[in-house]
């Protein structure tokens, strides 16, 4: 009876607990919709500095407004991390061209983040298309030496998430210009790793191997890629060359910062709970959905917690990673300094996947039966706001280093909609206009949500 | 022990169809993403025709086009289902303006859809603004006689999904005008029902009350209603006026058409399942996702029916439905004619919310259980598809007329993510650049499994 009793008990204070989230979280969006700031903020970043790629004049300005930004927010502590970042600049615009006999085609193209420049007048080869890497590995070095390398691996539009068409055909792109060099390759153009068929090169970072030799790498639109594959099938090598000259270089390493900001815990002060994304952003465009929507999100759930009166018994922070998209150097530095303070991280969530709709959460590394309890205890009070779906997947970049430093800590990703992400990732097209205001003010909410929830109740 | 068996053997049965099902399901994803047809027949639809408000030439163009298309795809039958309709016209773009002592300021306006014309020189009066219909009938005559009315309820953008702000602000436009001119007003003004601060006159249908007296009404854009509305906060009475001109017309109805594509079932003839949308749209823009994707969604469930071989065992149709926008005559007419022939239609399924990333369905009129049993049916086998939320819900305005002359029928709608509609809902911006490939695609396969499963399994 007493069993029973206590069954009954309890029941009534989950019960009860849940109603008290529930109108919590109905606060957070409220705020969100009707007084949200992440919009107005997210312009400013946009159109007030633009492109900040690392080491450059507007990544130390948006490092500084950043900061004026969440003191302005009275965050019990706002400071900034000193990392080096590399500092690669494009110089002036690239030329592409497809050389068919006497014709010069021009081509959209981009150099790759971190490669190395053409020759001052560019280099001119004959073409080997591969579909992959497997493929080049196949053709070996008596077919790749001096030639240029056109990886044209399409993106497959079977997934569903094109995150992980992304993943799949991406590994052309990190990792395809190092494997051509070794085969003695003279330069690599890469197939743009986007669904959508436009104009726009897609640049991204390239990844040279350690100590191996370099050779220059662009990112070709997509449309001109499928140009280029035709002419090849159809009229034949030797007769269709490439040419392409970019000036990009890398500079010395500069002196940045992560930016952060905290509201100190009123119970365990010194577990921390980490939400945060890039500051950073190609050169190309205003990084709005990469990843202005991820760092403006980050600190509106900081201060949506103080506009509704909210206390975390754990300190939240809020981090403005810097460096995440040529070197990762700010995702380091963070989880080096938490290990050398032996900071207690309970959890560290990451928005990088663009200010879309929500959908829900991805969990790194969590058992099977620790998701489902997850589900119980959770998805319920986020199903309202659709942003209810809570999966095994990766966290992010920036926080990845985290799991190396502090094993126990669980590193989690926000999950928009996907769909539109890779049509505009990387590419002039990235600018404020294309963030809808709904969208990222739910995203900001949802993220508040969820680290509400995980510090009333941890996970 | 023969229970137990028994009950093994159902699981198993259970199991081996779930697993068909969802091999079938997956074969219509691929389908759409890789193969799809829907996003270049909007681009004609879209560019190649464009707006086609019923009554209109273009409406009368997109009618034969979608036939032609229908009749390309091969479909066991496709016709023309006659239906008489309004013909409401424009005319000369509109003019509005504040008048503030002697200066004019011009505003965006657009006249509502079957709105009356001004006088040949325009309404020029004070005005009474209004936050709702309610406060509208506390003023009265005395207040309204002589004035405009300026309807300036705005969104409430706390509703997480847009189309409930959208009902409980559409009021204004819907019966506004109507209410406005039973108290003696001279015109109304709407404020755009739309969660957007923009330039944009969001246009739609205003209905006059049966007999009553008709005004002028039209929409002005929600930046230009904030700066009414501030104008009338500091400057009073009677100096702000408001001055519009507008040259609308109701022509004599025009003979046009309902289109109609079906696959004949291969066990039950005569039982029906209808998948459709609208074929016309708003006269300012193309109607693209109101509801050009709505109509290729629908012929694509049949074409990807087709395309893997999935014979389905009802009939299945495709509608385009004429004159949902100003009239509802298409749907009238379709039930109509369903109910003279006797039809059997088991759903009725439609695709007027945008081509958005897909969500799932809603059910009009089940009951809680029904809807359990439909979530514990269908909801994992869309779930990879992230269009597993089953709710209760409207299904739409074409289809609902079926549910007087066949009260049996379970209506349905499909349900995108909800954000970004009502920024361009009614606007110029409603293009075919603002609809993305694969948002589209995925909710024509989502769409394609819904009507496959309620073909195998019934509801």
């Amino acid at each position: 009876m007493k069993k029973f009793f206590s069954a009954i008990l309890l029941l009534s204070v989950v019960t009860s607990v849940k109603a008290q989230d529930s109108v919590t979280i109905r606060k957070f969006f409220d705020e969100a919709l009707v007084n949200g700031q992440s919009y107005e903020n997210l312009r400013y970043l946009c159109k007030k500095i633009g492109p900040r790629l690392s080491g450059s004049a507007n990544a130390q300005k948006s490092v500084e407004w950043s900061k004026k930004l969440m003191d302005s927010y009275g965050f019990d502590k706002v400071y900034l991390q000193e990392v080096m970042v590399p500092h690669w600049v494009r110089g002036a615009k690239e030329q592409g061209f497809i050389i068919d006999g006497k014709t010069r085609i021009p081509v959209p193209i981009a150099a790759l983040g971190m490669s190395v420049a053409t020759p001052k007048d560019g280099v001119t080869a004959t073409i080997v298309e591969v579909k992959s890497l497997k493929e080049l590995e196949t053709l070996g070095e008596s077919v790749v030496k001096g030639k240029i390398v056109f990886f044209n691996g399409p993106f497959d539009q079977r997934y569903i998430e094109t995150g992980e068409g992304y993943g799949a055909a991406g590994v052309q792109r990190f990792a395809g210009p190092s494997a051509a060099a070794k085969l003695g390759a003279v330069g690599a153009i890469v197939r743009s790793i986007t669904p959508a068929l436009d104009d726009y090169p897609h640049t991204g970072g390239t990844v040279y191997e350690e100590g191996g030799r370099k050779i220059p790498a662009a990112a070709i639109s997509t449309l001109a890629a499928n140009k280029l594959s035709n002419m090849l099938r159809l009229r034949k090598l030797p007769q269709i060359k490439f040419f392409f000259k970019q000036n990009c270089e890398l500079l010395p390493d500069v002196r940045s910062y992560n930016v952060i900001g905290e509201i100190t815990g009123t119970e365990k002060p010194n577990k921390i709970i980490t939400v945060g994304g890039h500051l950073d952003s190609w050169d190309l465009a205003e990084g709005a959905h990469d990843d202005g929507t991820g760092v403006m999100q980050s600190v509106e759930v900081l201060r949506i917690f103080k506009a509704v009166g909210y206390k975390p018994k754990n300190t939240v922070r809020a981090v403005f990673f810097m460096n995440e998209e040529n070197g990762h150097k700010g995702g380091l530095k963070y989880a080096e300094v938490a290990a050398q303070n032996k900071e207690d991280h309970l959890v560290a969530l990451e928005t990088d996947e663009g200010g879309f709709t929500p959908r829900g959460f991805s969990f790194q590394g969590v058992t099977a039966a620790k998701l489902k309890d997850i589900n119980n205890n959770f998805k319920s009070l986020l199903e309202p706001y659709e942003a209810d779906r809570l999966v095994s997947g990766g966290g992010g970049t920036d926080i990845g280093p985290l799991k190396e430093t502090i094993p126990s800590i669980v590193l989690m990703g926000f999950r928009p909609d996907s769909q539109r992400y890779f049509d505009i990732h990387h590419t002039p097209n990235d600018v404020f206009e294309n963030v809808n205001k709904r969208e990222l003010e739910l995203g900001a909410a949802s993220i508040a949500a969820m680290v509400y929830l995980i510090d009333q109740h941890g996970l």
